[in-house]
């Protein structure tokens, strides 16, 4: 492949039925990947180095950091997380286009640090049905889901900088525009600087 | 319909095989039409004001030039001819994707004057391809397609501020991308205030 993939950062809201979107679109295509994070958690039974994450300590992860490997990285019940920028680009190059499934905070951070990025946040039709949503998986506390709508509606309101919404009130045509979007971009301008200098 | 439509400018030299892309990519859709355009020459038989086009005399043009009334406006052999906004602005109100087949001149007019319109090139896959179909149509003279030949290398240069590049390899595939462009355009960032609005 010649032409080289798209890195495309998913976010939205527990509830907006992200996974089962993204799953949906990319089923069958062998031009999507997810990207393999960094962590400094320990592997659990099964996971493999370089397959689930790549498993790193404490030390190499503040190097990452400092050397700016990562183009994102988070905090999660005291572990680290990121993305590395040369698994990334590798994948990139190879005509690959890059899913990563991150929130609205990390999505800031590539957006400054890789700004050709295609940044779409997957929303429910409305916060009333992301609270039915998820008082019917009936997995959460009361607390929880509170949490969880307050959270919800904040990311809302700090995602202004996405260039693109899907809201999700029917998987099968969330899907479909999530497959146009990457369709789309795959014709943008600026692959038309390889056009001209083919003719 | 609530939401607003789409103004979408398709540019491409003769012999890129734009209206074929076109007409395929837009077949039994109810939400996408071409515009009609205000024009000072005289209505063929069986042409009807408003339908082909809006026929005006040459003063009233001018008029519509100096009110601002139109969103790019051309000369073809001794005539004028423009893009009403009004029309165009009336039809995206009511929620109708606006096709408008346009030089790039043209396209560069409706940028300045209507920013969030969509801006498409469709291009044959080479110059050389070009050739190759005008000459296979064998309508032109060799000095009418040297003429064609010269202003698409020219175009190609000029279009630089495109948002999208169709390169028409495949008809089929063309016309999917121009379908994944339009939908994709619906999902823009410009629609998430209408979201959090309601939310």
């Amino acid at each position: 492949m010649s032409e080289k993939g798209k890195l495309i950062v998913i976010s939205g809201p527990s509830g907006a039925g992200k996974s089962t979107v993204v799953n949906r679109a990319i089923e069958g295509r062998k031009d999507v990947c997810f990207s393999t994070s960094v962590t400094t958690r320990s592997p659990r039974p099964g996971e493999v180095d370089g397959r689930e994450y790549f498993f790193v300590d404490f030390e190499r992860f503040r190097e990452m950091v400092e050397k700016d490997e990562l183009l994102e990285h988070a905090e999660y019940v005291a572990n680290r997380y990121g993305t590395p920028r040369f698994y990334v680009e590798q994948r990139l190059n190879e005509g690959m286009n890059v899913l990563l499934d991150i929130e609205v905070q990390g999505a800031r951070q590539v957006r400054k640090k890789m700004p050709e990025a295609i940044l779409i946040f997957i929303a429910p039709p409305s916060l009333e049905e992301l609270e039915r949503r998820l008082r019917g998986r009936a997995t959460d506390t009361e607390q929880a889901i509170e949490g969880r709508l307050i959270r919800a509606r904040q990311e809302f309101q700090e995602a202004d900088f996405y260039d693109y919404l899907i809201v999700n009130d029917d998987v099968e045509k969330a899907a479909a525009k999530l497959t146009a979007i990457i369709e789309a971009e795959h014709c943008r301008f600026s692959d038309w600087a390889n056009w001209l200098r083919s003719n």
